[in-house]
């Protein structure tokens, strides 16, 4: 990678193979005091490892004017995923997003990403982002305000102020959950209140639990939920939505009680959610003790900085095909903000992986 | 897991919280002659572990005419992930394979999966594979020979005769390389001969390869290589297939040699490949040494056990939506079967689990 980010960026250079030089690998020992490859002298600088950072600092080419080959945003499971695809096919790549690691840091146990038979959201992608790390990729920290097509190329302009171009983007800026709107909601998050029952169900075995919702996926969860917790209270702030054929399968459940036009009005507990109260509309309180309760009011999708540049579908998702592929060309899409049903590690970071390569082969044709 | 097979299943059973009684933990460190839970007691035999294939022979109720939930055919990436994410699901799953790990297994050197730098597709697939033992899946070592629809349920047929019931299908049975068709290309291929070059490209910088095929992946290989290597031969069997916009990119190349009506005749090396004998159509040879050859000759999907039953693409891919269905409601597909146009493990991977979650939506429905 050193080799070819030098090549890339017209920086002659001497190539030393301090595995077949015994004396050239003496050398490098004492000048780097340390024993990895590769080490790079510039004047009397030394830089261990692919210090891509330092290297563009040095050599590199992108100053305010340039145009990235592509753009990606948001740097979750999918955006870094698409970082480190892109780069490994030598595009010139950035990233902008608010953080390293989206909404995959609130999971506190992953049982399901494969590879890892148990690993946590922020393990998994300090992994990731060391991937990210060993290639020739811009990471900026910051929020993209805006996007707008000029002619050829992508602007886009972020709450720092800067506009970076590009000639393709890749969209991976995720979603977030509705709130409850009630106290102590994000410390409890992750320790007794999950956003994920795919990911978090199965710890609740013979557990009480709560779901609070009143769609398809609210009645899904309470009946999956059924299953596994001894008892499943499933809250309803007003009426239910979701269809028949889930409202006829939770009636068949004997330990899901329905509570209609119910909302919760706090959570307690100490480091770990213990129980909740739960207020009717007619004002009168009840405190049920339980171990889990699980929200599933909506999630919301960050597309807004979108909208009216992609199609996006009636809960706001950008909408791509089986290879994401969006509506615009050149704009390609993956993760929790598209139309892809599941929201998981996996699939992002394999949808990261498609759109990456999609891009690869729209800026081959261009 | 232990509890919830035990629960499914219908056997009466007594749990002891081994962390919370010091006696108990005592008595089955003595049992089971280590520290690991869960130990489970069936009259004189002890089982450590949550062995579900013992568990299964003890009190499964998988006789021959049992239908299961879902049926998934194949063993690697997308079938193993879909397997973990159906078992989660609770799903009564069985996955019928030739082998576990499928083509991932020929790759020697993966540096795109993301959390892993570096592994070998031998060590990565064994980690799918610890991950399903896990949870409670059958996995039947047997080759698919035909799949058939019967009125609810759908009826797979396999080599050693039995045939299998399932409510649902996820097809993962991946695709295989056309060959050469020389002498030793079973034996170079990993070691000099690539048949995945957005995989194992990078590793020939600096060094001078060939690139087999006269389509437009031949050519974007061709053109993606001459960026790294020193040089490339071009060796297409008869005519240009490549669309003219690849044409003219690869004239641009100057390191790149085109060798028309060409094949390679045969295979040097001794632990690693280190030439190759090419013969043009009027019989004239010559020898050229390199360090790798790719194989752009095409791919043929496992298809045809499902072919008149689900709708394929032109190639002979199954077709798939964003979420995996196929035309067929009960039937969805992940991984190098579909019509998806990259073929990677992490995609693969986030496809079967989509399929997993589509398939349990599907069933909830039913």
């Amino acid at each position: 990678m050193a080799k070819a980010f030098l090549d890339k960026n017209g920086v002659p250079y001497e190539s030393i193979d301090v595995g077949a030089d015994q004396e050239a690998a003496q050398k490098m020992v004492e000048l780097s005091g340390q024993r990895g490859v590769p080490v790079i002298t510039v004047d009397d600088e030394v830089i261990v490892g692919f210090d891509s950072q330092r290297l563009n600092e040095l050599f590199g080419k992108t100053g305010a004017t340039d145009i990235f080959d592509v753009l990606i945003v948001g740097a979750g499971p999918a955006g870094l995923t698409a970082g480190v695809y892109c780069a490994r096919k030598m595009l010139n790549t950035i990233i902008i997003s608010e953080n390293i690691g989206g909404l995959a840091l609130e999971s506190w146990a992953i049982e399901n990403y494969m590879g890892y038979r148990m690993i946590t959201g922020e393990d998994l992608m300090k992994k990731f982002e060391e991937q990210v790390r060993t290639l020739n990729i811009r990471l900026e920290l910051d929020r993209v305000e805006s996007v707008a097509r000029e002619e050829e190329v992508f602007a886009v302009t972020a709450a720092s102020g800067t506009t970076i171009r590009a000639r393709a983007l890749i969209l991976t800026q995720g979603n977030h959950h509705r709130k409850l709107g009630v106290a102590n909601e994000e410390q409890f998050l992750g320790r007794g209140l999950s956003i994920c029952s795919t990911c978090d169900g199965p710890l609740y075995k013979g557990k009480r639990v709560a779901v609070v919702g009143g769609g398809n996926a609210a009645f899904q969860t309470a009946i999956e939920m059924s299953k596994i917790a001894t008892s499943v209270s499933l809250i309803v702030r007003s009426t239910v939505k979701a269809d028949p054929v889930y409202v006829r399968k939770l009636e068949e459940m004997k330990n899901i009680t329905l509570h209609k036009n119910t909302q919760i009005s706090s959570l307690h507990g100490n480091k770990f959610l213990s129980g909740i109260t739960i207020r009717n509309d007619s004002g009168k309180e009840q405190v049920m003790d339980l171990d889990g309760v699980f929200l599933e009011i909506g999630w919301l999708p960050n597309s807004g900085m979108v909208d009216g540049l992609v199609a996006l579908n009636e809960k706001k998702e950008i909408i791509v095909d089986c290879d994401g592929r969006t509506n615009v060309p050149g704009i390609f899409a993956a993760g929790d903000v598209t139309n892809v049903r599941s929201k998981q590690i996996i699939i992002a970071a394999g949808d990261g992986a498609k759109a990456a390569l999609e891009v690869y082969e729209y800026l081959m044709k261009e």
